[in-house]
């Protein structure tokens, strides 16, 4: 059996997982940001080569590769780069950094394309070679992937459909434009969206789905409106790559019930007859704490 | 040298042209449509046929393969489906009968993904992995070249950017939808434009580009709005394939002094700054009668 690491970098945390080559992670590691937030980005390299060094002890095994999903990572030069929600800014060399210390091939690629390449090798897009997976959190994240392979465009940062414009002048977005579709769709947008009912407030997304359980009426025309604008988006989509799916990860995806629904009835509405009734809607098939662990491992197997 | 048919299905007319393997068209054959549009689509196929048979038989030379590009043309298949502006609707296998007439390989592709092809092998893409080709006709096509190759999508039909909205409830579009792209910038959207300013009747675009060009405020403005949908939508399409250029190509893209200042704007002032000034603006490098004839040749090459 190879083994391969599979590292989530994320605002909050960093999750070093040991991966096998059928899909199971055998063993992690966290690795908290707040600790690493105030200096350089070399502190926090070296606690992630520490805890693979760690991992690779503790269960006997040689590392054969190791892959990175990182905010704002780009495939190309192994680097993230300007992350807005990462304490380190500018362009930082993390693959080649890891890989240098290690002496054992990284490769980096954004968080996002990180769990479609996950989905394709051991989720519900295994069969796939046209889909397009959305990760809905703290920002709208898009992978997509065409003839088999993941769009990383002539620079790698392709597949940003979180900044596709779906309201023209719009609400203001974290990148400093107005109207992104992720300043409707991600977590924010949904509390945004249930704010502007004026009928209470609420600080998550899972608060907001349990009122739309209930019955409330303004949950409800939150998650409704939420996938209005998501459909009107997703019909866009299949004009330009033509999916055989598009597939929801991350938290606010659980709520896919209150959704998916009005979702589907925009895209329909909104989808050139060409593609009509052929775009499959679906959930992600990996669990939500190692879909971008096992990505990631998968980038580099 | 190498000889190889590319060939062209249009509306009016269907030009059969032998290319060399360095891209030179050395011979050609046009085959008018309307003597066929009363009957069924044999008679048209065996008259490319007897063309193809000609061009070689008159140059002595053998062919290597036929590649075609159809409206609507489907890579996959093969088939030519649906085509809104030709006598057959339905689904044709085109490729499939002209190779079996022929004993020759056959491929076929839309028009606009022959013409990317086209502009990869032989125009001003020579260099690019990625690019999107934009044709500005009677319609508007696309084909998007992402790592080196067409996205075709799971069915085929991928590369649709003249049918994703930009005006949503806005323009009827022939497809049956409201606000699509291919509404307000093709021939057909160039002169609802311009007669919406009730100066007075033109008959083509052409005549607005000469009025524009002797001052008229009208003309003017009417491709200063083209080029802001375009730059529009553009800004969307950079986030999805994040392209390195985008390339026009048709009759309307030769007045592309006229709509490209207000494109660029455009473009630049909506794309997220993940792609700002990067993305070049250029015409085709490719003679207008020849591109796709061209194209279609290079995909079977």
């Amino acid at each position: 059996m190879k083994y391969y690491i599979g590292i989530d970098i994320g605002g909050t945390s960093t999750t070093i997982g040991l991966v096998s080559q059928e899909g199971k992670i055998s063993d992690r590691s966290v690795i908290l940001i707040e600790g690493f937030a105030s200096g350089p980005i070399e502190p926090f390299l070296d606690a992630i080569v520490d805890a693979i060094q760690a991992l690779a002890k503790r269960k006997g095994v040689t590392i054969e590769g190791i892959g990175i999903g990182a905010p704002n990572g780009n495939f190309y030069n192994g680097t993230m780069e300007y992350a807005p929600n990462m304490p380190w800014k500018e362009v930082h060399e993390v693959a080649a950094y890891i890989e240098k210390r290690l002496s054992v091939k990284a490769v980096l690629t954004n968080d996002a394309n990180a769990a479609a390449i996950g989905e394709k090798q051991f989720g519900v897009a295994k069969d796939m070679n046209d889909f397009i997976l959305i990760t809905l959190g703290t920002g709208l994240g898009s992978g997509i992937v065409a003839g088999g392979k993941v769009i990383y465009g002539h620079d790698g940062f392709a597949g940003e459909l979180g900044h596709s414009i779906v309201v023209p002048g719009g609400r203001d977005c974290t990148c400093g434009r107005k109207g992104c579709l992720e300043a409707y769709v991600s977590i924010r947008g949904l509390l945004e969206t249930y704010h502007a009912f004026e009928v209470g407030t609420v600080n998550t997304p899972q608060e907001i789905a349990m009122k739309a359980e209930a019955g409330e009426q303004a949950a409800i025309e939150t998650f409704m409106k939420t996938g209005a604008w998501l459909g009107l988006k997703l019909a866009d989509a299949a004009a330009y790559t033509s999916p055989e799916a598009i597939i929801f990860f991350g938290g606010i995806a659980q709520a896919s019930d209150l959704f998916f629904p009005s979702l589907k009835e925009t895209l329909e509405a909104n989808v050139h007859n060409l593609y009509q009734n052929k775009i499959r809607i679906m959930r992600s098939g990996l669990p939500l704490n190692d879909a971008a662990v096992l990505g990631s491992a998968a980038l580099v197997m």
